[in-house]
């Protein structure tokens, strides 16, 4: 079939790469990406939403280059100051961004919705991509961890995700999705996984209401974030074994997300899981050229098997 | 008499380079300045306390040499972006500067009160003096303006203070003054009013509960901010004609002051007011030699008036 309209499941970098990919490759209006908020958190007073900065900074060509988070160009003079007067430092929250985070804390304030602030900001950053939260409700990821239960910053960037992850949970009722979540996956021929962490990047998405089960109707083509049996970033690679009991691998990606998968693209010379289509491609976007071919692959693959 | 202990009233710029001098010329611990809150306010969610911040920064070194605000080497990231998202930009908050609204802001929703975080801050700062803002409480400055009623930010830094005032007003009860302001000016030897706005800068302090009935009874010296008919700094040269029906002079100065003052440095060269005793000095401070010598002439002065 041809394929019209996309939604793209995002958590961190590497499933935001993958959506400018899509971005770059797909006409204006094709694309929604529904973005995890389970790393969103309170710090200085301020609403900072991670998983979203990504998307728009990556989407409005203002992320930095190698680092893995944050602005290109930044600085630090406020985040310097706050050290010297003995507040917390441990997450290095850059000048600019701080905008971002001051602005959205200003507009929740106000009553809006994360959905509506997300939008907004979308609009600024002249981002076409639509970007949708996966709820408008706190739904913070807990960790389990052999030095005790974290959330999700805490274990991730102030203890650099070391303590071993023994079970993720959220914690309160399951969520309601945002408005249009639902209908964007409803509306959509295909649904991609970005390269990103399943457990704590694209579950909370699959855990709010309705999601997993619109989502299992449609055509699931996922990009395994294992690259010769490692993630590609991120704590990844050390969730795996004691999460899943196994080795990193595309066969425990296929395996974590099951039967919603219909197909996977894996690492050239990584190993295939048994019993799933897959396509051999590079997987690692190290150009925006980069996330362009494999957002073409990933959508030509979807192509065959939707 | 031998000058022991000094408190000095601050508001901007001008006040806060006196303490500076004064802090320079007096031995550790001899010296206490009550700051201005009237200017306070909230923006992008932060409390902001401009006077209690230019004493700090001035007293810390950190202050622009020039500017009359905000640090020196500031950078503005944070305000680019809120600028870019559609944000109120006309408060020009540096990076560095965000840093002390953002961890005072915290302080406060802690619980603790303002005096104790402006504690906090001088004592993260290294400064010697202590700093005690006029009144724990929301006490805004308001200006009846031929535009409306304005609050202070609002008027001077959004208006450029370009709409003539009428009146200068405080909505509420008379607050308490903060815990040690009365202390201290009862166990000051003299009192000292810095080249400060009579109206936005001093008369704030000086409404607070018991704050004129104790420095009533205690030896007062102003420096008088206007040199040559006009105000060194600020919308003082325009507010006087209106607000006093005068031109602007040392004895504008010395009259708004009234039987509060015993004594008033003044610019050399410019006339002085009847029935004062008077110290014609180099009041305008360009360099931190300036300040203390200033100072130094100040408590002279106070030594021989007291």
């Amino acid at each position: 079939m041809r394929i019209q309209r996309v939604v793209a499941l995002s958590g961190g970098v590497g499933g935001a790469k993958l959506v400018d990919g899509l971005a770059q490759v797909l006409p204006p209006g094709a694309l929604t990406t529904i973005v995890n908020t389970g790393d969103d958190f309170v710090h200085w007073g301020l609403f900072i939403c991670p998983d979203l900065d990504t998307i728009l900074y990556t989407l409005a060509g203002l992320a930095h280059p190698d680092q893995g988070w944050g602005l290109a160009g930044e600085t630090f003079g406020a985040l310097a100051m706050v050290e010297r007067l003995g507040g917390p430092a441990w997450f290095r929250l850059g000048d600019r961004d701080l905008g971002t985070h001051l602005v959205r804390t200003q507009r929740l304030a106000a009553g809006l919705s994360l959905t509506a602030i997300t939008d907004e900001l979308r609009r600024a950053y002249e981002i076409s991509t639509s970007i949708l939260p996966m709820c408008d409700v706190a739904r913070p990821t807990m960790l389990d961890t052999r030095d005790g239960t974290l959330d999700f910053q805490e274990w991730l960037v102030r203890r650099r995700g070391a303590p071993q992850v023994t079970r993720v949970w959220w914690p309160g009722p399951v969520p309601p999705a945002a408005p249009g979540v639902i209908a964007a996956i409803d509306n959509a021929d295909v649904v991609v996984i970005g390269p990103s962490n399943p457990y704590v990047s694209i579950d909370p998405i699959l855990a709010c209401d309705g999601v997993r089960a619109a989502i299992a109707k449609k055509p699931v083509i996922a990009v395994s974030p294992i690259v010769g049996g490692a993630a590609v970033k991120g704590p990844l690679g050390a969730m795996i074994p004691t999460l899943a009991r196994r080795e990193p691998s595309a066969a425990a990606i296929a395996d974590h997300y099951g039967s919603l998968l219909r197909g996977l693209v894996i690492e050239r010379g990584d190993a295939p899981p048994d019993g799933l289509p897959t396509l051999p491609a590079p997987t690692v976007m190290k150009t925006r050229d980069d996330r362009a071919r494999l957002a073409a692959e990933v959508l030509a693959f979807a192509e065959v098997l939707a």
